[in-house]
């Protein structure tokens, strides 16, 4: 890269603010996005804040062919004095370049990235909004852009992030979902692309889930691919169950996503001495834990709802009704808690909390 | 659709087009390009052929982010007496909509499309090349673009296909290549997306491609997610193995695709009287017919190269070399006998060919 500074080019008009009682999830877009090339042999270069605008790609990229792409998800907060803050940036910058790794896409700079994504962030600051529980969601992206139509790494690369205000998850307290465990569909396989964030392991998921939706279930819980016995994560959550007292989480294995969240969750259950056990943990341990009155919570975790309680799950011809369809007492306390850090109304005992200050500053 | 008819916009100026020797495969593109959009209640409407030109499209579409999209692939050809045909482009068009099914995109007018692609193909008629084994590639796919970064199916796409002229792919005749069974990663398993044309399965397939080039392989062998036994497919190939006399072939079982050109070659054996056998194939049982001296000829199908004779075949810690590491007299006669009716050098008894007369003159 032959600079590491990011050239701004600021909007001329900006756009009109969303009411918050209008906010939906990942429809409306701040004023600007941050882009950066990559080709050969410059590498990354060219990093520069522009106006939110279409992408401009030859028909013949990669990315519309052969899904060569990774994407990260994270948000930032306002606190009740008005500091912007995100939530441990560093852990999806870090999983961002795994993702690029299993998807032979070149890495990027962490720490850079970081700066410039504060800088967008501070740029386009008023349009985080400040209600409870709403966020400015981050999307960074890569994509491969080589016009050149043959299955092969693509030489040069788009990587871009884009902002947008969202609500609240939970606009009516947080909510129990019904969750239907995946029987014939799979998402991903050990030896595929599961742990990484990359499209296709998405588009995958859709038929599972619209005919989910269908039977009216919130989302589906994915078995493996290879036995279809073992739990493995939840739509975009990972899952933990309370059983007995203890909390157990399927073990990461390759073909399940490395949550921030979930690795918080695990952070703070350990911090509470709480048992936790990441297991490779089959789907009838799990109904004999219930036969015995044992399941006492189930809730899935990702950065878009924080903690989601699961108040039903069905797995072929059984129910499991868990903690009579209501929230838990342990699903509540870490949602407060890790929402509490992430609003800057808690102490941050883990150095979670990352300010966005008035240093970045667009001069 | 408000109207089946294709609007035409021509290009200003013709490019230049390649020598016949600079000709590779996917670089260069001809003068026009046919769109069509989704959206709703619309359905897919204002079917178009414009100059060829870059896509617009928002940084937040759902092809960015969650890889919704399919794509085909097939080839025009141009006969010694200059009659242009297509290759059995009816079997693309179905697959394209089995593609659409698995992934939640809405299905495409199969007879209307290959009306519209034989206008575009006439138009740049020029573009399809003339010398021995060259030939027009065809490249339709359909992207999903709404402006949305939610994971749920797209209510809005583009359908885009593209044309490339592309050099002969054997230029000093046909010659076998080395393959090694890929033991680490998965391409694909059942309740996947193996059995669509979607790009998530070539991009989760660049890790081990690039691994296997670097230890001098051509492709692999990707071998069943499951119990990593069982013979699927090779890179864009099918795959063939002539074992005493005998010919067999994976059976589809939702993770492999489904080739236009497997298709032909079971057809072309059935008629030549050969027993053709589609059945789950072992790695075990192929090696121990190496062992026994009766794997006689081992070959890929696909679009690309029509046969791709394999000379060896590395599994473990163990060579296979087939045929002395020649292409076998099998391989060949299916690779004359199909170029020879695609290039309308001989009968075509199965009606596999389709012409594109001056009828498709655009008016
Ligand atoms: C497949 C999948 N699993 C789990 C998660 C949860 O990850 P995180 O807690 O980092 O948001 C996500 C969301 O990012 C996801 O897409
Ligand atoms: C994964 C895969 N398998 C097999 C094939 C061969 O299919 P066809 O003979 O239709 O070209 C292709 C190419 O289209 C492919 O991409």
């Amino acid at each position: 890269m032959e600079e590491w500074t990011v050239k701004v080019n600021h909007c001329a008009v900006k756009k009109e603010k969303p009411q918050t009682d209008q906010l939906e999830f990942g429809r409306i877009f701040t004023d600007h996005m941050f882009v950066m090339d990559y080709s050969e042999p410059l590498g990354w270069h060219d990093a520069r804040i522009v106006p939110y605008q279409p992408l401009t790609i030859d028909p013949s990229a990669m990315i519309f062919h052969y899904g060569q792409s990774v994407f990260e998800g994270l948000k930032a907060y306002q606190t009740p004095e008005g500091t912007i803050q995100l939530f441990r940036p560093e852990k999806n910058l870090q999983r961002l370049n795994r993702s690029n790794d299993r998807l032979c896409i070149p890495a990027i700079d962490e720490a850079f990235i970081l700066e410039a994504l504060k800088q967008l962030i501070y740029l386009d600051k008023e349009w985080i909004p400040s209600a409870e529980g709403t966020s400015l969601y981050i999307r960074p992206f890569i994509i491969s852009t080589e016009p050149y139509i043959g299955v092969a790494p693509s030489h040069q690369y788009k990587f871009v992030i884009i902002l947008s205000p969202v609500g609240a998850y939970y606009k009516e307290g947080i909510n129990p979902v019904k969750i239907a465990v995946e029987n014939h569909y799979v998402r991903a396989v050990k030896g595929g692309t599961g742990e990484a964030k990359t499209g296709g392991n998405y588009a995958s998921s859709l038929k599972a889930q619209e005919t989910c939706s269908q039977k009216g279930f919130a989302q589906v819980l994915w078995l493996d691919g290879v036995e279809k016995k073992y739990i493995e994560e939840v739509g975009s959550m990972n899952v933990f169950f309370k059983i007995n007292g203890k909390v157990y989480t399927p073990m990461l294995n390759g073909s399940i996503l490395e949550g921030v969240t979930r690795n918080s969750v695990i952070q703070l259950l350990k911090h509470w001495n709480i048992p936790v056990i990441e297991e490779k943990l089959s789907m009838e341990k799990l109904y004999q834990a219930y036969l015995d009155g044992e399941l006492e919570e189930a809730f899935g975790t990702g950065t878009a709802a924080v903690i989601s309680p699961i108040g039903q799950l069905s797995w072929e011809d059984k129910d499991l009704m868990i903690n009579n369809g209501t929230t838990g007492e342990l699903a509540k306390s870490l949602y407060t808690t890790l929402t509490n850090i992430q609003y800057g109304k808690e102490a941050d005992p883990f150095h979670w909390v990352e300010k966005v200050s008035e240093a970045y500053a667009v001069k």
